[in-house]
């Protein structure tokens, strides 16, 4: 192909000299291998990346994002893996501070009543900036929430209805078994949900989270008490919000800090 | 500003002389007042309109929905009205059969186990195509379903959710009050949704589940059964989907025929 | 686990008699391995899959739904496949005629420019019906549209954005190659979408676009001349939605008919 | 109605003593009336309401959300109002300091080149603390961006595509009037979009954006620089995202700080 050999319009003085804290790409697909010791997927990555542009230069070349992204090993680790290489990929190429979020579905099994494994999908995501190589990953979770103050009133009957739970732990330090944090996030709740639940099972289920009622509070609070346990010393959030049956408005639960 | 005296490109011979079924506008959003007998009160519609196309011209001219659309009075009795009006504006501006439909959010007064009333808000909805002068409503609305299997099986308790019913009916010949649908469509439910509920309406709300549990085929079924007294004869359409406490799917459940 | 020896309520006759076209479940998400002829990959399918339910029966066993779901082989050729096997898997189950629709996202390569591939990712889906073994497929692909009126108003300048076509094939008497259809999707507008555009290769779509602009109506005509041309007699849907750049709006076009 | 006497669960002691930082409702809906010197209009306001939760205490009341939503006038001035006004009462009855966040469509006038006007519909959003009684107002707005570099390249061709601009501006000390900022928003962009553009209007139009092309990173510049000027000394987030017409993809730019 031809060389343009022109200005280059990106690297012009612009006609506010003002910083931008985040200029980058948002939405973009990528399809990529994961690699873990018991098993190996596909997944459909999405990913947000971003510089911080100085006041001097009028914008960022945007193909260099996706360039970096190309550049990503056929097979990663983790997706907190990709979000580190792009971003490391992308301060090669802008010398220039970059953090990248990735996001995507994260199949797991989880084991209903019956003892049977099934196999489920959370959703997973990585935060990772060169500033400091701060690093991050969470899960958003779904379980059942049953009101403990109804059952209060209603002699044992109470209100239940699903809820999702995201958790976000620093991993700047060590990183951490993502699986762990889907397992603590869905016993945090009355009960887990599942796909399939042969009578017996729904029985279980259902006395199950009439025997341990949890507010959105409380779902949050087992939450952060486990990872305390698990994870202490690290900074965490971790936001409940329930879809309440008897409401057309949701409750929801957050907490922030060093576990 | 200058006559452009070009060629009009959307006249000209399409390379491929296809009709297509619905050329047009979606996602338009209007401004409008809503004079009803009680009250009358603004609501944001969204509009979306089509012609259709015949196969030799290459292309529709938008902007003669935008001025259909825009042509509308200041004040209209129902969103079924600004389909229709919209709708016979565009077949006049064209020339060409056109299809209208306008939603919009449908503020309207729930009355609270206490007897109070409270405002909420429900999903409205109107089309109407110039082609035999078809026109039908419908709304969204929420409640609660409590289901009666697991409650056989567990002695009293159960699994109960959120689930929303949208339900269209055809108005061709006569309209009809949207409240009564909205109100038809809350009574089919174990028990409507409030935003306010003190302790002793949210017992009464719990009870009630309990005592009158149903599956989506019972709401929906409750649904055109009631809607089959109020308006036999007429085309009609419900829909029910569950958001499901204890699984990580929705259930759902489906009805369209003559009433 | 215990047996539960209950009265079977599904099996109960309803309060109103009344048959139910679609009961079933929405939005289930299975991990599933797509095997094709020169690679194999996860998706996440997202399963929708009815029922219709006689007039005499209460209610649909909604587990079967997600046993017929979980009886799927580990490795699938097509969600074409999958759509069907579901179907068929619950039609046993049930003894009751089936509908199920899968989609999920679809990587793909596509060339650009500069002839380098690059791989990107579309939307396929899937639908069954056991009522006279009806299936089709489909994909949503996204191009760019630049519009041929402004272009001749504004000598050569024109308005121009991201438009996305979707467009279905019946499969009933034989199956197709879905990415010649996504090939077919691309080929139909001004010119494809990519990830990554170097700078001659940006002057080369711009360029591109400018030769080639096009209405929503070209698009959709030229998808189905294409369509005409290698799946002919079969029925079919295409729309294209133009996300205008110049407008708050979107612009649409939609054909159904028999290729 | 009954008194229940029953032990109020939400004021036990929890099992895990934490505090929580948010715990409130999320996406009610409120049909409220907007009082304006020039006009008043309903909106359908959506709220996220919140407390900090002590450690000591198990659950928020959260029917005193709906209650100090429901306390609001009937009239009000401005979102702001109305955020300041249910944080305040959700203090009073739970003597825990509030966070709330409204949001609603906004419904304004737009010029259109030939000088007529034309109803248009932007999103407002207002957020309140008691902390501090910190507040803040924003908007989203759409307009069209032309890319400077492929003008460079392509001898004035060029690709230009829908973006939207998101603004939020403390006014802890003043308030400030929110069409303006709607203004300034619009004036950021290549050019505004339109609902209506008539063929000269069209054209007058696309010849603006490629006099006046802008990327992402321009348009958030030139947005932060004039509310600079309006405005200084306030805290400002400013974000621009471009939904560009020859990827799939979007790009981004944003600031935040002291203006």
């Amino acid at each position: 192909m031809e060389d343009l050999g022109i200005i280059d319009v990106q690297n012009e003085k612009p006609e506010n000299e003002i910083e931008l804290e985040k200029v980058g790409v948002e939405g973009l697909k990528k399809f990529v291998l994961i690699k873990r010791p018991n098993n190996t997927y596909h997944i459909i990555a999405i990913i947000n990346s971003y510089i911080t542009l100085p006041s001097n230069l009028r914008g960022a070349h945007m193909s260099r994002f996706i360039e970096s992204i190309n550049d990503i090993p056929a097979e990663a680790n983790s997706i907190e893996e990709l979000a580190e290489i792009i971003s490391k990929n992308v301060l090669n190429r802008h010398e220039l501070d970059c953090y990248t979020e990735v996001s995507s579905d994260l199949p797991f099994e989880r084991v209903r009543p019956s003892g049977e494994k099934e196999s489920a999908v959370a959703t997973m995501f990585a935060r990772f900036s060169t500033k400091g190589n701060k690093k991050s990953v969470g899960v958003s979770v779904t379980g059942v929430l049953a009101c403990p103050c109804a059952k209060e009133m209603c002699g044992g009957l109470t209100h239940n209805q699903r809820g999702v739970l995201t958790i976000e732990i620093d991993t700047s330090q060590n990183s951490i078994e993502l699986l762990d944090v889907v397992d603590i996030g869905q016993q945090s709740f009355s009960a887990p949900t599942f796909s399939l639940l042969k009578r017996p099972e729904e029985k279980e289920i259902v006395e199950k989270i009439h025997k341990n009622p949890k507010f959105v509070e409380d779902v949050v609070r087992s939450c952060v008490q486990s990872l305390k346990e698990k994870y202490p010393g690290r900074y965490c959030r971790a936001k409940c919000v329930s879809f309440e049956s008897i409401h057309d408005h949701n409750a929801c639960s957050e907490w922030s800090g060093v576990l």
